[in-house]
């Protein structure tokens, strides 16, 4: 057999705590985010590319991955940003201006980055970070 | 032209928030995973099956996507789990043990699921989870 990396360089899937599944859920059907089967108001997921969101109640997500430890403050920023890439620059500000008119908050104004593209950010209701970004190299996805 | 959801239901990267970049940088390195070219103490990513995982001060990610917040905690739980899932049951085991090796934490012991897999989680020295999960449904990757 041939040897293997122990720990694959991969992604299957990013799970966000929620304090409200249903309330999310709602949100991200609202942005046009199709569910898969056997979602409803207690577990859903989206297949985003080749990954799985999953939104799951953030108590019995704590309980398996930080039981002992108290939950982080219901409106603060967690620390991690979550990015989707469109093609065009035009289509940042219209995909920000979707996540508004679904219930999203904008922070701050899309801006030319120091990376060489151009991106803004929107919180989901519960403050989940995205930044919705142009990069001119990458204009195909997967 | 088509029209276009203008959410593309996509994810192209994930962007942690380092107190130190490049003691994270050294525990990605350690469990094995390769660096993208251009990497450095103040930024990294690795590719993670067709996602980019990121590295990035959180005082800059802050600065750009919760300019108002005060910064989480730095040892607290964020509400968010990532998930990597392997081939085989025994992966599950050897993977978490890979982790612990390299200075990553384990939050309790691996389990049977209420979903029919079997999974553990480790926490990297920074707190964020990772679940390692085998689904016997799913055994080839992208």
């Amino acid at each position: 057999m041939m040897s293997v990396v122990p720990i694959p360089q991969r992604l299957t899937a990013v799970t966000l705590g929620c304090r409200s599944v249903a309330n999310l859920r709602a949100f991200y059907g609202a942005i046009g985010w199709r569910e898969n089967e056997g979602s409803d108001d207690t577990f859903t997921s989206f297949t985003i590319g080749t990954v799985r969101l999953a939104l799951y109640p953030i108590e019995l997500l704590g309980a398996e991955a930080a039981p002992n430890e108290p939950l982080a403050a219901a409106s603060s920023w967690n620390g991690i940003t979550l990015a989707l890439n469109v093609a065009a620059r035009t289509d940042v500000d219209q995909a920000l201006a979707a996540a508004v008119n679904a219930g999203a908050q904008r922070i701050g104004l899309p801006e030319e980055r120091e990376w060489g593209g151009y991106s803004g950010y929107y919180a989901d209701p519960e403050g989940h970070r995205w930044e919705v970004a142009w990069a001119p190299w990458l204009t195909e996805f997967e």
